[in-house]
């Protein structure tokens, strides 16, 4: 009994690792939220089973169920499986069910996380110590995230924005950015990555007094710098945002 | 005029996407660590410059240099550039460098990151707000990291340590345990990963309690849980270390 969760990258198929390649060809059915799952190249015989993306418990458990059956099941994430995805849900799924499902064999194929990806075209803003949240408050209350954005600021890491908005969260990403305004320079670079690697990227840089949380959808993973992060102006070309690997005390 | 920091990831020739293969190919010359271009199969007339691995930005400032001289030049690092890695260096010269130096085309090519690749192989520790910190204090001062462990911990962050220990720092890991226990239970999991995903993979786990820094050497990753993070024990397997996506209030 084997259950794999995939990490498929931010969308470039140039983005894929061998092995997520290796993993998708040796699974039987497919479980992911249904953009994840039109990604794959799949051969007649395999099969997706598609569910919203509010839908990930479920969506382990029913993925569990059919690995126990002897299904070679996969679980597909975009970015990294691990990273605010399908591996923890899985994980979820298996502490609250049934005792055989801790038998299944279970793998996680990593992957290039949305972040990772938006850094890179960007420059090098994780370039020191960083962290990452998730603006989503489904599943924590919205104090905890505020204590979180207050800590990384005052601590001087530079923050990576998981989950930014989407319809049914509209203000969180406007009232981080205020929050964050208490601590950071007006200056202090924020990069709005969308769809890093794909067709329709779009990577955009202002000044945390000007973020406009209107810039980002959910396609949009938002790195917010320290008070250190730089932005190198060139002829040409955008510019390049990098945090330095030195510090001072004061940082 | 161009430059490409490239991301091999953490190791195994299966995590390295194409499109570092691809960069590798189109390059002429090669800077970086020496057990890094050890990985790269190039063919006659690509060059590898080696240099030690605490000579980042002079290895960037003679990178840039052989650019601005037409040469297409590939900076390598392990994991993902932007991580603890290069592409902070090659934008740190950049900005001191000569003005020519920013019109070279940089294109930074992201990896799957050391913390990515060691989350995977103990299941999902990082499914929950979490941070990275490099223990190196040969840039920053050591009162600013313990400040950032302290932050986060009490911030309810999973904590993925970069850089643990090395010959010329031998006690900045045990000291980080130590202080992390003040704020932490002592039954948190702390995962030791050493060289994920290559032959000689060594994944343990430890409560925060009994963590011996010992474990840890120049190839390890170590991720500490946050007070929420949980273990479940499994038959005939090594458990899974997982930190739920759902949070409390008072987490």
């Amino acid at each position: 009994m084997s259950l794999t969760v995939i990490g498929l990258g931010p969308g470039s198929p140039d983005q894929v690792t061998p092995e997520a390649r290796h993993a998708v060809a040796a699974a039987e059915e497919f479980f992911g939220y249904a953009p994840y799952l039109d990604r794959l190249e799949l051969r007649p015989g395999q099969k997706r089973i598609a569910s919203d993306n509010r839908e990930e418990l479920s969506r382990a458990k029913a993925a569990l169920a059919r690995a126990a059956q002897g299904v070679a099941v996969a679980v597909v994430s975009g970015g990294d499986p691990g990273v605010f995805a399908m591996a923890a849900a899985v994980c979820e799924a298996i502490e609250a069910g049934p005792v055989e499902w801790r038998t299944i064999e279970v793998c996680v194929v990593p992957g290039v996380t949305a972040m990772l990806a938006v850094a890179a075209k960007a420059g090098a803003p994780l370039g020191h110590d960083f962290c990452a949240i998730s603006l989503s408050d489904n599943l924590k209350p919205w104090p905890l995230i505020e204590k979180r954005l207050d800590a990384a600021a005052q601590a001087g890491f530079v923050i990576a924005l998981y989950n930014p908005i989407s319809k049914a969260r509209p203000w969180q990403l406007g009232s981080a950015f205020e929050r964050l305004r208490k601590t950071l320079p007006a200056a202090t670079p924020v990069i709005f990555g969308r769809a890093a690697g794909r067709p329709d990227e779009r990577i955009e840089i202002f000044p945390l007094g000007e973020a406009d949380a209107g810039r980002a959808d959910m396609a949009t993973c938002v790195i917010v710098g320290s008070a250190e992060t730089r932005v190198i102006e060139r002829p040409g070309s955008g510019p390049l945002v990098y945090s330095p690997r030195f510090a001072r005390e004061s940082a």
